[in-house]
């Protein structure tokens, strides 16, 4: 059997998504720029999926841009709403428990001169809304926010947040994270007062090398790269055709019945959570249940368990989880996420990130506590020896 | 009939390369970066498709780093090197006829304060070798060059280029721009004394949005985006698996019989100009045969007749070409390339560029031919009136 328990890393395609990528390699091979028939029928394609994906998430198909992956759009609008806006101020806000593509770029950000403010979090992966608003100033430029934390599921409130940044400072922009939560959670952008929102494809059983950025229209922002002015000016280069049908076919399909989708992922990982501490000793659940929690991720620490140990025995059985964030190249060193919340080194040490998707089954969650029951009982008592 | 002719502006994948992206899509769902066997194996692929490419490029596999198209490659390495190099000096230098993900770059950097050297090219699309040596200073960072010229065919001896360039200053470094070269012309990168070279997955019968970098070891470059540390910490986001396995693909198949498939298009492209000239009055062509120009670019104008009308009357037979460069997008115009040729205005206008792949057959050149020869004749008739 082979379960597959590491859709915050990555999701297999979905076979109609695949099917739409087919169609694009061998019948829309055409360059969009073309003038011609060939040309002009790839245009009219992505125009239909722009517009489908507008329509999907509420805004106007002029303010969704292609991009290749989730940290490119991240990264696109952290240095393209800064650079555009400099004139406005030398401050900004993110969190320590943001994704490395965030995270790094502000590095990067405060060594060109910017004043970076890093909001802590508590021991469930939350910022305080009182210290972010404290720590708006009249210089700040940005506040840009993880909206599900791809390691333990903390999901900020925010529409909440979005009013408080823009009653204290209306010209402060403010971009979500979305590459977990898109699909996973109800978003509203006129509601929420988002500027942009990053995504991408192979969260959502699309597939790998594309992504889509929202910029709210009339928010000033600077390409990362020139060229053709392809993606009306922001993002030059010859569209990934095969991509974009993916994405949008992708798209399509997880906003499709999106609340029975986020009913059954509730259903799972109550499930999967209530299991875990039924079965096994010496659990510690991370991740919890209830509305402030991403309904596809459990952050366990199997007590005494090194992580790696956990992750490579399960595998031998066939189920796939991952130890800390996946999406970031084998570094070692232990999770910034774990060590923002406070927790303690054994417990980080021994952590498990479970992430489900829709197409998981309770039969895949029966065997793989079945195993985990298992290998947790029989790693300790070697341990114990 | 359909007669594709426009393969500058982009081919048809290649069945291989389709069926190598739906064996990533169904197979090599993983994410390269988690640890378990579903990530593992797609990063043993990934790195046997960087070594073959380092095989065929003839550099190490630590030398290629994966972007998401040609305009990505070209941005990574001149922002790149001029940022991570910027204490060597602030004098750039390119020239006029550049695809525009290197003009218009150099153009970005020229507002931050870089001083640029445009190098003007003569009526064949050539730079002078002199002017080159006399611009060059010991401020000089980086010369950027396109290798063939994508509207025209002109191709630069890049070896000589080189040492040139190498001789006068070993601090400046040397970028090709090689998105119409790559598979069409032999690059030696040791001989040729490049320090970077790009190109794009789309133009050798693979995929759309994936490219590849040269960059020689020891190079300093800055990355253009920040993240995971993926591509070697120069190019973060989950890695396009399956626009690496095209690609991968597409490179094993165009330097497979290299030399066959160049000697194809060269019979091609001379037999399309003789055919031209013979069967068609008033011809302009632009594009020469021989070792100076690409063997698979025709750059024509038809006296008197503007290109989209050209243009739209083959494609009612099929018959698809393009009527400037198709790269960049639908902006009105002329022709940089062509007006930094000192083309007349009117030949400019009625210019139409063919480009062949080495699948072209004499027959779809006979075909093309015949068409081209009827609506010359039939719209001059009509223009006459």
């Amino acid at each position: 059997m082979e379960v597959y328990l590491d859709n915050a890393a990555t999701t297999k395609p979905n076979s109609e998504v695949v099917e739409s990528m087919m169609t694009a390699l061998t019948e829309y091979y055409g360059n969009p720029s073309s003038l011609h028939k060939k040309g002009v029928q790839v245009e009219k394609e992505i125009k239909r999926i722009r517009k489908s994906i507008g329509k999907a998430m509420k805004c106007s198909d002029q303010e969704v841009y292609f991009t290749a992956s989730g940290t490119e759009a991240n990264n696109l609008a952290i240095r393209g709403l800064v650079k555009a806006n400099r004139r406005r101020g030398n401050h900004l806000i993110t969190t320590t428990i943001e994704h490395k593509s965030v995270l790094n770029t502000f590095k990067d950000l405060a060594k060109d001169g910017y004043v970076v403010t890093y909001l802590n979090v508590d021991k469930q992966g939350f910022i305080s809304l009182d210290e972010l608003e404290k720590a708006l100033t009249p210089d700040t430029i940005l506040v840009s926010l993880i909206h599900i934390n791809n390691e333990v599921g903390s999901m900020h409130p925010v529409k909440e947040i979005g009013k408080l940044i823009k009653a204290k400072n209306k010209n402060t922009l403010f971009h979500i994270d979305a590459v977990q939560s898109f699909g996973k959670e109800k978003i509203n952008l006129n509601v929420d007062l988002i500027d942009s929102l990053s995504m991408s494809g192979h969260k959502i059983h699309g597939p790998k090398g594309i992504g889509a950025l929202y910029v709210r229209k009339g928010v000033k922002i600077a390409p990362l790269f020139t060229g053709g002015s392809q993606e009306m000016g922001l993002r030059s280069g010859t569209e990934n055709v095969p991509g974009i049908f993916g994405l949008g076919k992708a798209i399509e399909l997880i906003l499709d019945n999106q609340e029975d989708k986020i009913k059954r992922l509730i259903e799972l990982k109550n499930y999967f959570i209530h299991s875990l501490s039924q079965q096994i000793d010496d659990v510690y659940i991370t991740s919890k249940n209830g509305d402030d929690f991403a309904p596809h991720i459990i952050n366990v620490s199997f007590k005494g368990i090194r992580s790696e140990i956990m992750l490579h025995s399960l595998e031998q059985d066939g189920i796939y989880v991952s130890s800390g964030s996946a999406c970031s190249s084998k570094k070692r060193g232990a999770s910034h996420v774990l060590v923002a919340m406070g927790m303690k080194e054994a417990l980080i040490d021994s952590a498990i990130r479970i992430s489900l998707s829709h197409i998981n089954t309770i039969e895949e969650i029966d065997y793989a506590i079945l195993h985990m029951a298992k290998h947790t009982k029989d790693l300790r008592k070697i341990i114990k020896r």
